[in-house]
């Protein structure tokens, strides 16, 4: 494991260099997030707990800051026709807010599956709405035939290193803001966002841990990790609509080399630690956004010896984008 | 009305001296709350708002500013036996938390329908807990019982110059944080946050405003305020739990001479708040937290000539402890 803080430049899909640059390309653009944090939930877990809100940037997710990252990097020429992207979720409207801010049109295609409150977000930004089914060939098919119709470029949610860039801008926002945390917490999905934190923060500082947090239902990336090759999955199962992807062929390596140990948490787990944001943190977090305090309170997080001395700890709430419908008709009973 | 900047020190029970003093005495304790902000929430009500978080407050409400301001503010002697409140709610958190701090003992007399989740953060805090019926009169007999009991002090929740000081502490910072503010929407019950808030912004900043906002089913201060005395309600009946109580006679005088304005909003227009706040501003809010968007947002605001001119628009969301209880159901069928 690559972890000894000199990460040869060129080896990845991004470096720390990239990452500096996307932070002065976005940071106008971008919420430096706030840290929240709790002394019962400091209690609870026996370390303290950093929760980085990425739920409060732009968007309702740190997604944002890969697809204003790739989406100013563009040159005019390139970006005159537009972008677009396939996704059921927050990159999706990250993409429709950062393509409104540069001014051109974002064409976004959206499986009949996603949630109202992500679709919404898309709306609300502008993105030019295109349905397809479910399955990533009918995705994929339909975002081709857009791409043909317009011209416009493709923005991938993940395997991209603009986009990986991007989501390192956290870790250098978050070591500044606690220059003292020792282990860093990443939901892994498609692996753009642990891939820029990883690089960026053992970079800063080569003895941090970085741990990735999975679904049972989707973890392709602990199977990926335990085969040293990647895996994909037949089918996912899991409340964590936004951890539902597969590694890439530029996110695998990083994953590979730079994470230290995949903690795979159960849906009951994550819902439980979604009950702690709300209840003691006040913060309104989607499933994806909770994985990372189920993980540090799991059973084989707080029993494994390796991360007893884990003090200092960061967790990335990824986002906050979730449909609450049922209990606003509670409400309205 | 009296807003022309000189409010007579020892007129009311509270005044800047005393909230600046407050500010020292709770200093270390509080946290120092957030500002945020959502550029679609500015572009729906047409003004730039500012949301004062006191629901990442300690014990998820502006509470603890009053009862730690008082409880800190007692004698030893005074002190050693403890202290006593009745309250179905926030209040007796944060009694509970600040007795913990103090190293004293608090006795919580609750009546039996009090929210769960409210229940669980005084016993989260060490409160020692007794239950009474949902009566007024069978909360304050048994309140009697124990003060006769251990000897320990009443620490009323609003009706109280120090927990007005307490409360107040939030203008200071609040304008320490957003010195462009113009105006403060407040929420309303027994009148201590707003009291507070009132006599600390208009001291500092008299051109301010402070406008009330308070459930058409629990509006005896806006029927105050129009009867120029204090009105109570044979009952009540809205879902912001938090705003049941009516005025006391040290916060009517406050209300009734630096209130500008007591804006009424329907249940209805406080849920549809609170899913924005939930869905944009991604901050778990109770329904009391949400009713100074929901005024903001209400036809007799928008459509008033006289707050045309509000433009910089500070809302106190006053708390966040709520009974989601049906969301983790949904989630874990």
């Amino acid at each position: 494991m690559e972890n000894n803080g000199h990460i040869q430049s060129g080896k990845y899909a991004a470096d720390i260099s990239s990452i500096k640059d996307a932070k002065l390309r976005i940071e106008s653009f971008i919420h430096k997030t706030p840290i929240m944090s709790s002394e019962y939930l400091n209690s609870v877990s026996g370390r303290k707990l950093f929760f980085k809100c990425e739920c409060f940037q732009k968007g309702g997710a740190f997604k944002f800051r890969g697809a204003s990252n790739a989406i100013f990097s563009l040159g005019n020429d390139q970006a005159v026709k537009g972008v677009v992207t396939h996704s059921s979720g927050n990159h999706a409207a990250a993409v429709s807010l950062a393509a409104k801010l540069r001014g051109i049109p974002a064409y976004i295609v959206i499986p009949k599956n996603a949630p109202d409150c992500k679709v919404e977000n898309v709306r609300r930004y502008g993105g030019k709405i295109f349905w397809s089914e479910a399955t990533m060939q009918s995705r994929e098919s339909v975002s081709t035939k857009v791409m043909e119709d317009t011209g416009a470029i493709l923005i991938h949610p993940f395997n991209d290193g603009r986009i990986i860039s991007g989501q390192g801008t956290i870790s250098l926002e978050l070591l500044e803001q606690i220059p003292q945390i020792d282990t860093i917490i990443v939901p892994i999905s498609g692996g753009g966002l642990i891939s820029g934190v990883a690089l960026a923060a053992k970079a800063i500082k080569p003895s941090i841990r970085i741990l990735a947090a999975e679904p049972r239902g989707a973890n392709d990336a602990a199977q990926s990790k335990a085969a040293g090759r990647i895996i994909t999955l037949p089918e996912t199962n899991t409340i964590a609509d936004g951890l539902r992807a597969f590694l890439g062929d530029l996110t695998w390596p990083i994953v590979r080399d730079l994470v230290d140990e995949v903690i795979v948490v159960e849906d009951k787990e994550i819902v439980q630690a979604m009950k702690m944001c709300y209840e003691i943190l006040k913060v309104a977090v989607e499933p994806s956004g909770a994985i990372g305090l189920a993980a540090v309170l799991s059973h084989s997080f707080q029993q494994n010896p390796a991360w007893k001395d884990c003090s200092n700890i960061a967790i990335i709430v990824s986002g906050g984008n979730v449909d609450l419908g049922i209990l606003w008709e509670s409400y309205n009973k």
